[in-house]
């Protein structure tokens, strides 16, 4: 029995990619946002801001960035943008030039700022008895993404979130103990961490995913092996996205 | 009457920097550790963990790097660390290189790791009626935070969060109409956005600050010019540090 509603909803968190082909009623896409609204922002700046993708073609393209199909059938897809444009335009209108003030600290702000929105509504998403899935995959091709959603100077996409009603019904994952992710004070590397990670690969093949046909998983140790084997280098540019879009990480 | 307990909680959603010095119940503590753990993680690879700083002189050597006095007395201060040294550890344990696949990708899927698990830990947080405040002032100086935990290569922090029993009760702080903020399919540009929000700004000023010894702040929009009259350079190099950190950002 979990402390809070809140938390017995949390440690039963589940991704739901099939979700069902309906609108979500109006008051619950307005109460979202305003979930959005109150989250934390830095220094109360609220520098993240976001774009909901109603038009099924668009969904259908951001689903071929995200090379995810089930993306351009989301009954509700946002996608979470680091927004400094808004406040450089304030400062604009006001005789300022701000060039070299959009700068490292102000896009991890608005970086924050826009992950921060994303969980605080997945919560809300979830304590509805909703559910959905976080899409970092739209980072795969940013350039594509800029483009789509028309996103000017001083922006950057962050993550998604596409939600709705679950039509499925996945397992919990299995999670490896927090003794490995949590240290007091400093922190500890663990001696062998493959061999310590025995019990939490063995209990990670017993699972289900039902991405791939309903067949068991790989264990974790073995799911990260292949993850350093695949190139992920078609991120790698994204800095430099950021930097053309008018974030500036010099260093002088 | 929100649709929802979660929800109830995160529209009242305020920053408790005064917390009551006392310890929490260890099952609190427990608790949200498993809440940290079910957060949603990019494919399943767990790449953020948590320094759970108790020791009181540490709490104070952090307290002067976030130049905030009330978190050298904060009752649970966390930080939340991207940590790729894990899954690095795996692969070289089984022979594998990853210098150079320790890259821009998987440095962002740590960092939103680590900043989805402050939201969801801080809503676990409200839920059982406690309070906090998120520390992104951890980041001005990067280079400490590293020394002070002891943070190995492939590890960076992302933002600490300080909760416990409020010990205050600040006024909900206005935030500005979503209107500004959700676009439908594509970025819109407000068209004079510093008149757009005057209603806004002056809501602002109605609002008292706890901090500011109970006096009236700023606009919105003033808050947002001295924000761009300082100087935030101290965080221009944390790219850097990040690379310092083992992490490969070129692009070749």
């Amino acid at each position: 029995m979990a402390l809070s509603k809140t938390i017995e909803h949390q440690l039963n968190h589940r991704t739901y990619r099939e979700l069902v082909d309906e609108p979500l009623d109006p008051q619950i896409i307005h109460e979202l946002l305003e979930v959005a609204r109150q989250t934390a922002t830095s220094t109360g700046k609220q520098q993240a801001s976001i774009i909901r993708v109603t038009d099924p073609e668009l969904k259908k393209e951001i689903a071929k960035v995200s090379n995810q199909e089930y993306v351009g059938r989301s009954p509700e897809l946002w996608i979470f943008i680091v927004d400094i444009a808004r406040n450089a335009q304030i400062a604009e209108e006001h005789g300022m030039s701000v060039d070299k003030a959009i700068n490292t600290s102000r896009f991890f702000a608005g970086y924050a700022d826009a992950v921060l929105m994303v969980q605080n509504v997945y919560n809300a998403v979830e304590s509805l008895g909703l559910g959905g899935v976080i899409l970092a995959s739209i980072l795969n091709d940013v350039d594509r993404i800029i483009e789509l959603l028309q996103l000017p100077k001083y922006t950057y996409p962050a993550l998604g979130l596409s939600f709705g009603k679950p039509n499925q019904n996945p397992q919990l994952k299995p999670r490896m103990d927090m003794k490995f992710r949590v240290f007091e004070n400093s922190y500890k590397t663990i001696d062998k961490i493959s061999e310590a990670l025995a019990d939490y690969d063995e209990v990670m093949t017993q699972y289900y995913d039902l991405r791939d046909a309903n067949r068991r998983v790989d264990s974790f140790t073995q799911q990260v092996l292949t993850s350093f084997e695949e190139d992920s280098s078609k991120r790698q540019r994204n800095l430099e996205i950021a930097k053309a879009q008018g974030f500036n990480f010099d260093v002088e």
